[in-house]
């Protein structure tokens, strides 16, 4: 108990004596990381709980709920909307998932594996890496599992691989009830169809629901081979037409289509300084193109390198009357994911980074970045996008960075006015989502409470009170 | 009104003035392909109401659940488990959709069509002849949309496409209150995480909370190359070693891994004089895997046929030292298919079927198999098991045939005793579950009520209560 703790000394001894030494944190220098966010956002926890087992997490919740105390529930807090922080009022406790690292069971032949929801992304497919499998989420960032199921994350790979909802089999979940009920949907089957699939409540929906510790995966023949070109198309509504007509030429070979803007690649370039500029002169195009063919199998002899698949195919677009292609250039694959890799950290480097994680119809990404190319000088001076995302699933990573010393950021209103002119071309004009891969945390709690029917929100609430009805969660449905 | 309805007529007005003459069926002859399964049962109706749009079903629902009138959504009425026929009472009502035909709007370059869920497979994949692409569900039946839905339909592509659940991006929903609620959940975005996934709610569940009138689906390029092979392993326990060979040799080229017993493909081949016997000598192997590799490319010069691919690959298993293939022969997929295709028809005119649709782990699948081979004659005499299914997702379709003339028919505890067992070791001794991709009808009430934990039983009637408490579906939750 030290003195900056707002919860009474009794309830840091009970959760103390529930939890042991190393289970919880009450010292401000060692609850200061989980309560920074990945980006800006610093809350006060009352303290950090964090329970080694699933029976230790049920013991906690229920305390918790018996005691009206809230909690947040933090994975690998390397979410962008304030989701897995607590908030300033010193009244939350954080439920850290750091050390659910166990069970990991493989399953070769069922290709699955059940897995601690505290265990880090790398972790996973480090352990998987004999095995010649992998499980086929491809970030940035370096989440744990708990956190990747409640915020559905997508990433680059989404196009071959789909999200974290499709390669999810089974959960074992502790609800935020008096009993700390555990709902065992740890199912391993692939087809299962007796009755709701409780497991998808869990799904994207920030931990509000109940709170992840264990979970079973479907894992992919990791890929051995790759191929991969950015294209440079000849305007920006040439971009539908090149994914197009990939798609048709490559089919199931295809496992990324990413959109780089001009802004974002020169971000990375002025930040990293050991990454290649890979363009002619090293003039960086107004949009980029990373397209990526690969296929799990050895080579094989007789069988045409990826490489040339690739370049044949661009070949074949290359003559199209149309002429969608600008410029178009193969490279190794591990320079030009550098550089896409590259982009989030450069942006942030950029200045102060006001982010929206969006995503559109397919055809749609290109004109909504014409419009706001547009408009923004017009609503709003000295603001760069600098944007970047998923073309291939419609998933839009729309940056926009102000100069660090903008007198702007004094005001409170500015980004507040900026996000609302945003959210409201982005929802109500182009028919787009809020938050893409992001999930919802207080950093778009206006959004959701803004586009969510008054009749979904009824039923959300209805479905929280009867699931989990105790405080949990960054956000409230 | 006819002198069979046991609904007052007042209601039969009514519902004829909100629906039109089209739109309600009352007549005995007319409603009889309403009321008859296509496995064995028959049950009554009430009336038929065939609703052409959203706002008509909504008017129905609403009328019906103010009225106390139960109703059967039925979609194609292809399904297996009674889970679309009105039971024998004559006082539930069957809502069609089969008049739920449009819109039918393709977006090319999202790869998505919204379309009414009236539509059957085969009209959504012959609209989309011309566009390349196609609804990847692939079935013998011939289902309409709302009812592969209602089930979660796999198929005999899972492996490559999945299921229906990760196929659908939006819905239409009327839920069963009052006021015939609307749910518009048509997104057609790939990525949205923007609070709970409701549409997942009314996946899988049999109609039972609520009646989806349309949907946004995915659409993929359609395969312009296959090639498909017969594999007779040299054991039961090298079926998995198969898989996973083919699997790391393949990846995502595979498209399929289907297994047939024995006594499946003898009926087949008993029953359709037209298929070619492609085995040696005409004996057929206790067990034999279809195994599909397909891409959605034109060939391309350069590349090597899907064919020589698979044959390079099997030859490469044949050598190896544990010697996991007895046999093999590369033939053609219109061959191959059509024999896989005749089993579900084949194994229901050799007697009277018994039919389970269960799934496993993927290495559960031949040594549950082998289990029931060795116990069925001790525990019931004369049960033929012709079992086929796919491998590739742990589905089995674990058919018992039963002489027509066999007396037990005529005891009613016959089957149930047979189910009864036959469910116990599959779920209970080999994990499995008793309904992969049929969902729930009254034929698996039972088990349903049986292996539901009571606290996931709590949650769905919780759930059924805040969303549709009129009665709906043929099944409770």
């Amino acid at each position: 108990m030290t003195e900056f703790s707002v919860i009474e000394a009794c309830h840091i001894e009970a959760l103390g004596s529930l939890l042991g030494q190393k289970g919880l944190l009450t010292v401000p220098a060692d609850m200061a990381s989980y309560e920074t966010g990945a980006r800006y956002d610093k809350g006060r926890a009352a303290f950090v709980a964090r329970p080694a087992t699933t029976a230790e997490t049920s013991a906690v919740v229920a305390y918790c709920v018996r005691n009206g105390i809230a909690l947040v529930p933090q994975s690998g807090n390397t979410g962008l909307v304030s989701g897995s922080t607590p908030d300033e009022s010193g009244r939350q406790g954080v439920l850290s998932l750091d050390r659910l690292t166990a069970p990991f069971e493989l399953d070769r032949i069922n290709r699955t594996v059940k897995s601690g929801a505290g265990l880090r992304l790398s972790d996973v497919n480090g352990k998987l890496e004999q095995s010649g499998l992998f499980f086929p989420i491809d970030l940035g960032a370096d989440p744990r599992l708990g956190g990747m199921i409640a915020t559905n994350t997508g990433g680059s790979r989404f196009l071959r691989y789909g999200d974290v909802r499709r390669n999810t089999l089974g959960l074992t979940v502790v609800l935020a009830d008096e009993a700390g009920t555990v709902l065992d949907l740890s199912s391993d089957l692939r087809k299962n169809n007796t009755g709701v699939d409780w497991k998808q409540l869990f799904i994207g929906t920030s931990g509000a629901f109940g709170i992840v510790t264990e979970c079973v995966l479907n894992l992919e023949p990791a890929p051995k081979q790759s191929a991969t070109a950015l294209l440079v198309p000849s305007s920006p509504e040439q971009v539908a037409t090149l994914l197009v007509a990939m798609e048709d030429a490559l089919g199931s070979y295809l496992s990324a289509f990413e959109g780089m803007s001009g802004n974002a690649v020169r971000a990375a370039l002025d930040h990293v300084p050991s990454l290649r500029n890979p363009f002619q002169g090293g003039v960086v195009p107004g949009f980029v193109i990373l397209a990526e063919i690969s296929r799990s199998n050895q080579p094989r002899e007789g069988e045409q390198p990826l490489d040339a698949v690739l370049e044949e195919v661009l070949a074949a677009i290359w003559e199209r009357e149309d002429a969608p292609l600008a410029d178009a250039f193969v490279g190794p694959p591990h320079e030009i994911w550098a550089l896409r890799h590259a982009l989030s950290e450069g942006v942030k480097h950029s200045g102060r980074l006001i982010a929206f994680d969006l995503s559109f119809r397919r055809g749609d990404i290109m004109p909504f970045l014409a419009h706001m190319k547009a408009e923004m000088p017009e609503h709003f001076e000295d603001v760069t996008i600098c944007d970047f995302g998923h073309i291939g699933d419609g998933g839009v990573h729309f940056n926009l960075v102000v100069a660090k010393d903008d007198p702007r950021h004094a005001d409170p209103d500015f980004e507040a006015n900026l996000r609302e002119w945003v959210f409201t071309v982005a929802v109500e004009q182009f028919g787009g989502s809020f938050s893409a891969e992001h999930a919802i945390g207080r950093k778009n709690q206006a959004s959701y409470n803004k586009y969510t029917p008054d009749e979904i929100r009824r039923l959300a609430a209805g479905l929280k009170t009867i699931t989990s009805p105790g405080p949990l969660g960054a956000m409230t449905f």
